[in-house]
C-alpha cells in the first residue's frame, strides 16, 4: 500500500455539465508556476490550446479534440458543424495519431446516426466514453509496467508521459504511480526536456505532487547519470508507433535511447494501443513536426543566441524498434519489439 | 584561399600596458547580447571572473590565471603575493587542468629568480609567453584537424572551443576556421549546451562572426541530426585528458559521442597538450565540478521546475577513450586512442 503523502494534481482535461457545457484545461504552458485553467466554449479555442501546447500528450490531445466536437453543437445540433469541428482539429498537430484516432470516433457517431436532434449527447457520451476508456487504459500500463521494476527503481523519464498528457495517471508515469501504489521504492531523473521543458515543468511538478523523489536534469546528463549511478530502466511515451514498433516522440528520446542501449539499460515505451498506427511500417515515414526557431534562440524571450541564426527545430524523433526493450500497453507487454509480437497483442 | 566575409571578433582575453597594466576579459556571459570588456587590476576580480564563467574554456582560463598573477605585482614586486595569487587563483575551477599548468609556469618563474625587483616584468613576459604559445598552438591544431575533414564538411560540436576559449583561433573551432581558410566548405550544427547555452551563446556568435554556415540545435537533438543528415564528424574541445585518452569536457560530450559511435560518425577532441593530465590514467578519477542548481531550475530567472526540486548539474562528463577516433592536438593527430600513443606524440 502506498504509504507517502500524495496529492493528485488537477485534471488535465474536464467536461463541465450537459451537451450544453464547456471544456476545462489546465494550461499546461503556465505550470509550475501557475495553475491556470483555461474554459473553453468554441471550437476555435481547443484548436488553439492544442496548436499552442496548452494541452499536450497524444491521449489529452486525443479527448480535448473529442470533446471539442461537441462544442460544435453548442449553436444547436448539426452533423455539418461536427464533422467539419472534427476536420478542423485534426488540422491542429500533425504527429499525434491519436488526435486523428479519437476524430475519427467522433465521426462515426455521426455517421452512424441519422437523427440529428440526438446527435448532441451522443457525441458527448462518445467523448466521455474516450476519457473514461483512456483513464482504464493507463491504468491497466501502469499494472503491466510495474510489473517490470523491482521493488527499487532508478529510472529516467523524458518530456510529460504523466496525467497531464492524459486522462489520470498517464502512460510513463503511470507506471511509476503504479509501483508507488504498491509499496515500491521510486526514484527518477527527469529530463528537462528542451526546447520546451515539459519534463521541468510538468514531469518533475506531477512527481512532486505525488510525492516521488524526482531530481530534475538537463536532457545531454543523462547519458552521464546512466554511467555513473545505477539505473533500472528508462521509461517514455509515444506520440505514435509504427507497425514494426519504431516510437516517434518528444525530440531527445532516440539520444535517451541509443545512450541506454551503450550502458544496457533496459529502454521501454509506455503507450495505449491507440497510438500504434498499423498502416505505418517504417518510423522514417512519420512526418515530423517543425516548430519555430524562437522556441529554441528565445526561451522566455531573453535571446541565448545571436540575431538571425539558423535554427533547426523538429518536435519529435524517431527511435527505431532494435532500440526498445519492450512497449508497455493496457493490453499487455510486448517484447521483442517485433511487428508479429505487436499484431499478436495489439490487433487480438 | 579564404573568400568569405569574415569579421574576427574581440580577443577574450588581453594585456593591457606594461607590468602596471591591467587584464581586459571580454565578459563571456553577456555574448552575443552585449559585448562588455571587464577591466581587471585585482587578482580577485581575476578569480571571480574565471569562477562565474566571464571567462572560460581551459586554455583561455590557463592565460587569465597567469596575467592574474602579474597583477599581485601591481602593489610593488612580491614573491610571497605572487605565490599567494597563484594558490587562489587554483581554487577558482576545479578542473581545468590548463590552470593549474599555468600557475605552476607561473611558480616556476618566481621559484628560480631570487632577485625580486624584475619579477614584475618577469611574470609579465611568461603570461605573454604562454598567451603566444598558445595562440600557435591553436593554429597548428587547427592545420592537424583540417586534414581530417574533406571539401565539403558538415558537421557537430558541443559547448565553445573557439576563440574565446583560447587565444585567438580555439581548438575544435581552429578546424573550422582553418578548413575556411583553406576554401573548404564547412556547415556546423551547434549544439545550445544546457545549462549555460555556450554553443548558443559562443559557438553560434563565433561561426557567425566568421560567415561560417552554423544551425543551432537543442543539445538532445544531435542524434536525430545524425539520423536524419549526413554527418562528416563531431568535433569538440576538452577540459582533461587522461594518460590513457579518457576526455573530461562540458556535460553532453559524452552523451554526443555514444551517438556518434551509433551512427559511425567520426568523433573528435581538438585540445592543446596541456590538456593532458599524465598523471591521471583513467578518467573515473578526474573530479567532476558540481554547479548551482539555478543554472538548471532557474534560467534567466525564470522558474521552470516547480519550487523545492531536487537538480543534479555536474559541469563536466568524462568520455572514455574507445568512443574517441582520434584526438587532434598542436604536435599532430592522436589515433587510435592509446596511451601509447598519447605518449609517442604528446610526451615526445
Amino acid at each position: 500500500m502506498n504509504t507517502h503523502h500524495t496529492h493528485v494534481p488537477p485534471a488535465a482535461v474536464r467536461w463541465v455539465g450537459e451537451t450544453d457545457g464547456y471544456l476545462e484545461l489546465l494550461d499546461q504552458t503556465r505550470l509550475p508556476t501557475e495553475l491556470v485553467q483555461v474554459p473553453c466554449r468554441e471550437v476555435a479555442q481547443v484548436w488553439e490550446a492544442i496548436k499552442t501546447l496548452r494541452v499536450r500528450g497524444a491521449p489529452a490531445i486525443g479527448i480535448a479534440a473529442a470533446y471539442g466536437v461537441v462544442l460544435s453543437q453548442r449553436e444547436g445540433p448539426s452533423r455539418e458543424r461536427a464533422l467539419a469541428a472534427a476536420d478542423y482539429l485534426a488540422t491542429s498537430r500533425p504527429t499525434a495519431v491519436n488526435l486523428f484516432w479519437a476524430l475519427d470516433r467522433m465521426r462515426s457517431v455521426v455517421h452512424a446516426h441519422a437523427e440529428v436532434d440526438t446527435l448532441p449527447p451522443r457525441l458527448l457520451r462518445e467523448a466521455a466514453q474516450i476519457h473514461e476508456e483512456d483513464r482504464r487504459m493507463c491504468r491497466a500500463i501502469g499494472r503491466h509496467g510495474a510489473a517490470l521494476l523491482g521493488d527499487s527503481a532508478v529510472v529516467i523519464t523524458h518530456c510529460n508521459a504523466g496525467g497531464l498528457a492524459t486522462s489520470e495517471y498517464g502512460t510513463a508515469l503511470s507506471v511509476l504511480f503504479t509501483c508507488q501504489d504498491q509499496g515500491k521504492s521510486v526514484r527518477v531523473f527527469v529530463d528537462e526536456t528542451r526546447p520546451l521543458w515539459q519534463g521541468a515543468r510538468l514531469t518533475a511538478w506531477e512527481l512532486q505532487q505525488r510525492g516521488i523523489a524526482a531530481t530534475l536534469i538537463c536532457d545531454a546528463m543523462a547519458a552521464h547519470v546512466m554511467q555513473t549511478h545505477h539505473v533500472d530502466a528508462v521509461i517514455v511515451g509515444a506520440d505514435r508507433i509504427t507497425a514494426r514498433g519504431d516510437v516517434a516522440n518528444k525530440i531527445g528520446t532516440y539520444s535517451l535511447a541509443i545512450a541506454a542501449r551503450h550502458h544496457g539499460v533496459p529502454f521501454y515505451v509506455a503507450a495505449p494501443s491507440s497510438t500504434f498506427d498499423m498502416a505505418l511500417r517504417e518510423g522514417t515515414h512519420i512526418p515530423i513536426e517543425q516548430r519555430d526557431a524562437s522556441e529554441i534562440a528565445q526561451p522566455f524571450g531573453h535571446a541565448i543566441a545571436p540575431a538571425g541564426i539558423d535554427v533547426y527545430n523538429p518536435a519529435f524523433d524517431v527511435t527505431p524498434a532494435e532500440l526498445i526493450t519492450a512497449l508497455i500497453t493496457e493490453r499487455g507487454i510486448i517484447t521483442p519489439v517485433s511487428e508479429q509480437e505487436i499484431r499478436r497483442v495489439v490487433d487480438a
